[in-house]
């Protein structure tokens, strides 16, 4: 199994129609109060992550930017996985090294073990029993915001003002639905009908999108937020992957007058582009979906050294950290290497 | 069987290796001398095309350019088709109405009873026999220039001019090599490495021919040769089918400072853009190779409309046709409707 698709290994698309996400989770909660038996606890639990994964990867930029890298630590999984479960196939003999596993459906079988779903990254394991406590992203990143306050870094911005919260959830019900999940949807389709639909709601949301962020450099108040971060992680992911594997393909990403700039200036800022492995992104997409790509061959393009172009988006109304600060530089053992796949295109 | 691609249906991607191009054609030709039995003569021939296959297409454009319309007529192939051959599937009842076939296959198996390979466009069929004469493209298309001048139109352009051919057969054989066949080499091979091998050629191939187009409007001499037209064939299906389809995304053509308007020059040219039929082009692709396209589904974009836009090429040294003069428009009964599918956007 994959990422957040729910479907089984090599069966992406859906046959004769639309592309439907299963969005039934491992839904405990870590929290302040400790109400689901998880109390936050720094050096307690460990995120598994695959930097291919945008679901994922919105876990890996918040953990960044709040600094809770020394609470919590982080797994990351091979890029390509088998039919069964991604696996820590980059660690010293196979095993994840905190948690002595080889592959992560091993933690969910912890917790359950007949555990029927697809096993999806991004996960949160208790390392005291080694069993999953949840796998349910979108709360899982907003509790990194609103429940782990205490082990912050000085200076972490508010990636979830309350009193934004309202706005934040509708704009980012649009961005999920049309955009984030949208990209599947074009991809996994089962119909031309169904593509179709999904690519005309995608490209309607993201002139929706560009309209807003026109004359404001953040999506929702005066920096940076969640919201923000969900729309990058695809933003990051379409021209090397979503515009020519998953057919999305009206423009390139680089090709949006208002999106590009808007995707570049959040890829420059510490905690965001510091994060993207595209060798990961690439070799995830196109070696697993068989079903759309059966040759498994990677493309080489694009050439991605554009992310690093000046933006000039620093004249817009808005501050990325707010009344907060940049994160520093990742800790050495997750720098990315060759982010720009660099090294092989000299 | 497909176009030029000399594979089973279905199985196009060379497993473990590199594609190889079958080129062993039927290759009688139609001489002023007749010497193959097959003598130039007005209304005798026809010339079978399909607008999505780019080698097909040149012979389209040939003719348009020569004005040979009256003396060559021509059957445009269903865009998509079985096993075993293209067919007249866009004619009323199935039927090319001088030839009386429904498939392209039946004139090869007049011709050679238990033809053995590939039913592949362009051909040209005798019309007094039904059977095919030729389809060997590369000199089906000088023939038209050098063999038919008599039957060319008042103002016809020297698309082969005898004293540019040693510099044109040099251009012409690295365009196809690493381009015109190249993007085929990407798209159907059975490796990473045929694949980088091709990909690494074809750009390197592009950027050699941009450097060369900076400073002059047109490929070789000062006006259009079928160097062009072979280059064009393979840049007008780059952005809509070969960028994605075949992984060749270093670029989009569009991203390309000087092809994007060399191209767009030359489809502002009568002849040239009135011959091409985008719908045809993708629909053929996509539906046609499923082994790198499985579903089938035809994407939406991209959005054609900047093939329009003014070039500013009009500059550089070169006029399009020399002494000789722009075509007419093509015959009502060639025109191609909606060709960049602005029907469908709007």
């Amino acid at each position: 199994m994959t990422d957040q698709d729910g479907q089984a290994e090599g069966t992406y698309v859906a046959g004769g129609g639309s592309f439907e996400r299963d969005t039934r989770y491992i839904d405990s909660r870590i929290t302040r109060d400790g109400r689901d038996g998880y109390p936050v606890e720094p050096g307690r639990y460990r995120l598994v992550v695959s930097r291919a994964c945008p679901w994922a990867s919105r876990l890996v930029i918040v953990r960044r930017l709040l600094g809770l890298e020394g609470a919590l630590s982080m797994a990351v999984a091979a890029p390509t996985h088998g039919e069964r479960s991604w696996n820590f196939g980059l660690d010293p003999g196979g095993v994840d090294p905190v948690l002595g596993i080889h592959e992560l459906r091993e933690a969910y079988l912890r917790r359950i073990p007949d555990y029927p779903k697809g096993i999806t990254v991004p996960a949160i394991v208790d390392t005291t029993t080694g069993e999953v406590v949840t796998n349910d992203f979108v709360p899982m990143s907003l509790d990194l915001s609103s429940e782990w306050t205490e082990l912050h870094r000085e200076g972490a911005p508010d990636l979830y003002p309350e009193a934004l919260r309202d706005e934040m959830e509708e704009v980012m019900r649009g961005i999920y639905r049309d955009v984030n999940n949208g990209v599947y949807r074009c991809g996994f389709a089962g119909s031309q009908s169904a593509y179709e639909d999904a690519y005309e709601r995608l490209f309607a949301r993201l002139d929706e999108v560009s309209s807003r962020l026109e004359d404001r450099r953040y999506l929702v108040g005066d920096h940076i937020t969640e919201a923000d971060i969900r729309l990058f992680t695809t933003l990051v992911r379409f021209d090397a992957v979503y515009h020519g594997h998953f057919k999305c393909n009206r423009q390139k990403l680089s090709e949006m007058p208002v999106l590009w700039p808007y995707a570049r200036d959040l890829f420059q800022t510490p905690g965001f582009g510091d994060t993207v492995d595209f060798d990961h992104i690439k070799a995830h997409y196109f070696c697993v979906h068989r079903d759309i790509n059966p040759t498994g061959i990677v493309p080489l393009g694009p050439d991605l050294r554009g992310w690093l172009d000046p933006h000039g988006r620093e004249e817009l109304p808005g501050t990325p950290f707010g009344e907060g600060t940049a994160p520093g530089p990742p800790p050495s053992d997750e720098v990315v290497v060759d982010q720009l796949g660099v090294h092989r295109l000299a």
